[in-house]
């Protein structure tokens, strides 16, 4: 925590030579990382965590080594989904031991630092006159050493969870050498795919390309008798990719017992419940394992 | 659009003047507001833009008048949820004229500027390496600007809906002359509770009385039948405002037609629908309403 600070705080004289140092430890670090793909909503609370999560585990249960960075340093919950929450970090020669899950999913999360449930990031910057101009800078540097300070090791892949907002992702993407794709998320609701549309646009700018479209919270999944009820009754996601001519990855009922497991740290998909957002979820990576380069 | 971009890329040699000018016409912009609350979250996706829009047209039809200001630059929602969008906005002698919504709900967002549904905002600005540096500046600056350049009138609230993250609140209630407090929304998810608790601690730190607590997805309602049944499964939002030591100010059902009446632009509150969900709301707003001082 206390170097985010500094680097902060120190009125840019000694930023550039470190920021370069870390390009060169990210490129490093980053050697043995076959693909990294970021997971973007534009609007929060849309289920992104959750859905990365899931996928992170569905890859991981398919044989494929997986990390993921939760680029959500205000709002950090994959720590908590992924079961890793008050785990210690050890440092090695390489770098901070990412911790993992039960399924073997590494991750990195500001969750992991922060000292207590009620701390949030920024505490000391946000309390002068002057943090805001600082802000961008600080998390564009934070999740800088989190990808060069990491020993990731050897992974197929590498999922970038990215915060609420359109703006994250351009910052973001020129923090790796490369990005190989973006999977965008959404709910149907008019006001989500307005948001969403958006976050289409900024994923276009990076250049990767737009690996496809997750409809989240697709229904309500019934634990009792299966049956799909409405909750949000806006538009679908599949005609939404087909407006912007992106893949659609698969439309994802809410199961209440995945929110449940989310709480727990357990993986959904990996819980043994028979359920049509279970299924959905290992369809989703299917899709996206499929669309995604053999390397 | 253009003067954010001009004040973000000059270089910094005319900010401190422009910024003085504004805030000065800010004080006095504000002068006939008479209590400015700020809805906060922490974690996106929690409802927290549909409660306040409900929680404004609620105070509206109790014969407040009532503005609110879409802090969320990069998912602004509330110009849809109030049906506003599309609006054309005329400037006055005493600055923009916010739109009024059905129910004469003033609003302002950035999603009234943007001249697409698929443009996002810093286009331009997070096309450049540096960009970063700039956003939070960039944030600042728009919303000074949202609330100097906009000729609120006389208003008995002023409801500021802020963008998820726990670090926004600070500098949005630096830039107003007092805030009378926050309201904090959750979901009954761990995950959620985990990210509100961070936001308790920055809404303490404003000095503002955090004036409650609100639950939102308590369960979904049935449509048919009014049935409550489990949605998210965590622990309750009542017993985590007894133990931070705040006001509980009541928790609200899903109800699929809530998010209907979001999508068409349409106050739930005041569709003359009788649903748990719109009970529960009208009854936050008359807790939240005898919390605040009379003025």
């Amino acid at each position: 925590m206390k170097k985010y600070r500094d680097i902060a705080g120190d009125g840019g004289s000694n930023i550039v030579g470190q920021v370069e140092a870390q390009q060169a430890r990210l490129r490093s670090r980053l050697a043995g990382v076959r693909r990294i793909v970021a997971v973007v909503s534009g609007k929060g609370g849309v289920g992104k965590s959750s859905v990365t999560a899931n996928l992170a585990a569905a890859f991981a249960l398919a044989g494929w080594s997986v990390g993921v960075l939760d680029a959500d340093l205000n709002g950090p919950s994959i720590a908590k989904m992924l079961g890793l929450r008050g785990r210690s970090l050890a440092v090695g020669a390489d770098g901070v031991d990412p911790p993992r899950s039960a399924l073997g999913v590494k991750a990195m999360s500001m969750d992991l630092l922060l000292p207590g449930d009620a701390t949030p990031l920024t505490w000391a910057a946000t309390t002068q006159a002057e943090s805001h101009t600082w802000r961008g800078t600080m998390e564009a540097n934070a999740l800088r050493e989190f990808l060069a300070d990491t020993a990731w090791g050897a992974l197929d892949l590498l999922i970038l969870d990215l915060p609420p907002g359109t703006d994250r992702l351009v910052t973001v993407a020129g923090l790796v050498p490369a990005l190989d794709g973006t999977v965008l998320v959404t709910i149907p609701s008019e006001v989500s795919h307005l948001i969403v549309k958006k976050s289409i646009t900024v994923a276009r700018q990076t250049g990767a390309p737009v690996l496809g479209l997750v409809e989240n919270m697709a229904g309500y999944a019934c634990p009792d008798c299966g049956a799909i009820n409405p909750l949000f009754s806006g538009p679908g996601g599949a005609a939404l990719a087909a407006e912007f001519g992106i893949p659609f990855l698969g439309a994802v009922p809410f199961d209440p017992r995945m929110a449940a497991a989310a709480d727990r740290g357990e993986a959904f998909v990996a819980a043994g419940i028979d359920s049509p957002a279970a299924r959905a979820l290992l369809a989703v990576a299917d899709a996206l394992r499929a669309r995604l380069a053999p390397r």
